[in-house]
């Protein structure tokens, strides 16, 4: 049945995701042979040091090499996988593999989140294929549905946990009721997180992944430093326990939704109706619960991180591009843009959400008019209050608001930090809301 | 931007999905056009009454004709949609699609499942394309993520529900706590289910898409026939009160699994774990969760029937055979079954899960011990026995087993429905088991 020439297969990079491509190429070889028709060959890995000891995987010596750019230019080379993260070398790599007329693989969303117009038009004008599907939600197949399965449909909004790290750190946080810090040195200490912590729970890992899809869906290029971003750093274990009693879980969202005009998209911990089903992602999984005019809420769920699942949706890419480069397709399944309607993305001031409020405040009365008189003043108006009474200290009035527009709320907030009843900053968690509802009757 | 010529597309059928197929490229015209590079056009559409009424959709008059034959051949036809259903018809016009070069898609999972691999033989010998992913689950892209997104990864095993009526009737029960045959009526009543209901409630219908499933899965032709099903119409109230206290939630199930020289699928209502993920699944959406050996687990979820969803899945698989089409690259997606090694279905006696079982017993001293006693000398040992008094009837007594052979659970209660003490028909419901938790750690 294996009629076709191998596939010739350059690796940059041979860390966790590299050295599961070629574990994964080993373990499955005789399926992958078969569904491609053909072999995949990993003819060279282009790592920093040749020599260091210890590996992911056992890999033949003599396929090692430092030299990226003749490693890309090999004749022998039909793919081009960028595992080597950054957007340096990653960059110049890609673009170098395009020039040479090479198909790249990559998994770098920082790439392409602050690069992708320039690789995409690059790979447009030499016609080959650039696929990304570990770049978002590792293993789970979201670039592909969204390009291919959903390829007739019109995406309206998006709620996504895309990180991996963060969801761990809350879900822990969640079960334990202990504090963010020592979650996340536990977390550092078992590997789960990095030791330097800020991209994923910053936000800007999130970010970058919502960007990607952003674009995908949308068809528009998102500076992403322009993307609302709000990390975990700031979620107390009382605030898990006061969403627990309104029923909510708190989870680390991308929230994207097409409002015509704008692109509303935003990164942030928040609190999650406990029947929805993203409420249930636990651990260190991921999903995106998508709303769509056609088939309304699906959603995708799996492993967003790890040696084997990033390396199965890069494996998958290989495949891909291996049926185009004998169907002589290259450049064919890529999504070409919808007519690029001029959008802005939604300032952070004009979106309209629910908010969860802790107020920290002195036990006197009148307190609560005092707070809700601005609150009122400022258009935000209230769903449920509860006041706590605490013997060390403040006590801590939480609000639930009906939608309000972030700005108003913002300036409220600025007017009651100010007041001589509060004793202690303002917690703000948003809500999510919108409608994507389990178990709704289709 | 829109450079290649219009491809032409001919409707067999304009009931439910043909008439949200027309209705679907109209309302998203602009965006498929985009991302096709190319119009879709319509061209004719045929159906058994062109006179009828009131239809879906509004269509041109004059694009009706009742003649398949000529619809099929015309020069200006690229791909066929067979929408009718059935297996007599539906069979002989994509066979003569095929035959006369046209490319196929079809929602039909009782074609697939009974006469696939005439089809798809069919198909690779002209050299074209046929795609289905309308024919599982509709407008959920679990045929693409298991084509393509999973290409470089090998199924362990999967539990669905792919039924959506059978999920809403069972989800309805245990929300009311009301008997079947009375949500049947009203979900009748309210077109959510069919006149006659025997192919969803019985699991034909979820076996069909089973078989489709396991053939994609494991490459493996299914005789459909011969996969074990049991309906969900033996279900009573009482049964799911039992499960919930137990921490469970009855679902429709398919099962399938990957034994190495066998191949497990079944078909049956299932208690399902609260913790799972797939026990969220309510109302009439589908969800199927995959377990493979390089993602883990991962969840595909959305509506499962219904006119947009169900077109949505049609038309995506028309944009994509137009790549192809303007590829020339036909064919090169589907995917090239493994090297078939003969496997055998699993026969039910052979399966290894856990059961609930209830049992009617007589209120006498030492019936337990009776009951206990078969079930040991069967092998089949206990993990949890819950025994209710009843004012009007036989006691009941609720057993949770630990993993049993199915031919013993079965040889145990054709002994245990002769005993004396035995007042009522003993009901079984299989356990659902594995591994696939939620919120577990990747």
């Amino acid at each position: 049945m294996v009629a076709n020439r191998p596939i010739g297969v350059a690796l940059l990079g041979l860390g966790n995701v590299g050295g599961g491509v070629v574990k994964l190429l080993h373990d499955n070889a005789a399926a992958i042979e078969a569904r491609l028709g053909a072999r995949i060959e990993v003819r060279t890995i282009v790592v920093r040091d040749p020599d260091k000891g210890q590996r992911v995987v056992d890999v033949d010596r003599s396929l090692l090499s430092t030299d990226f750019d003749r490693a890309i230019c090999r004749d022998d080379i039909d793919i081009v996988c960028e595992l080597m993260g950054g957007t340096t070398d990653a960059k110049r790599a890609v673009l170098a593999a395009i020039g040479a007329g090479k198909h790249v693989v990559t998994a770098n969303k920082a790439l392409l989140a602050e690069h992708g117009a320039e690789v995409f038009g690059a790979a447009d004008a030499a016609g080959v294929d650039v696929y990304y599907e570990a770049a978002v939600c590792g293993g789970v197949p979201i670039i592909r549905v969204l390009r291919e399965g959903l390829a007739s449909d019109r995406v309206e909004a998006l709620w996504g946990i895309v990180n991996g790290t963060s969801n761990y750190i809350l879900s822990t946080m969640t079960e334990s009721g202990r504090p963010f810090a020592e979650i996340l040195k536990e977390a550092q200490a078992l590997g789960y997180a990095e030791a330097d912590p800020t991209l994923d729970i910053g936000g800007g890992d999130a970010a970058h992944k919502l960007a990607i899809l952003v674009n995908l869906c949308f068809s528009m290029s998102v500076d992403v430093t322009a993307i609302a971003k709000d990390g975990i750093d700031g979620i107390d274990p009382i605030d898990l326990e006061y969403a627990e009693k309104f029923g909510y879980v708190v989870k680390p969202l991308v929230i994207a939704r097409d409002h015509g005009h704008a692109i509303e998209a935003r990164v942030h911990p928040a609190l999650v109706p406990a029947n929805w089903l993203l409420a249930d992602v636990s651990g260190a999984k991921n999903a995106v619960y998508v709303q769509s005019y056609a088939l309304g809420p699906s959603m995708y769920y799996g492993a967003g991180a790890g040696m084997l699942p990033t390396a199965m949706s890069v494996v998958s890419d290989i495949i891909e591009i291996g049926r185009n480069v004998f169907a002589h397709a290259a450049g064919a399944a890529r999504p070409r843009p919808r007519p690029e309607t001029p959008r802005r993305l939604l300032p952070l001031a004009e979106v309209r959400t629910k908010y969860y409020l802790r107020f920290g405040v002195l036990d006197k009365p009148g307190v609560l008019g005092q707070l809700m008189t601005v609150l009122g003043r400022h258009d935000v108006s209230i769903a449920q209050v509860v006041q706590a009474a605490r013997s060390d200290g403040p006590v801590w009035v939480v609000v639930l608001t009906h939608d309000a527009k972030e700005g108003d709320v913002r300036a409220a907030l600025a007017e009651i930090d100010t007041l001589p009843i509060v004793a202690d900053r303002t917690r703000v968690i948003r809500i999510a809301s919108g409608d994507p509802s389990k178990g709704a009757k289709s």
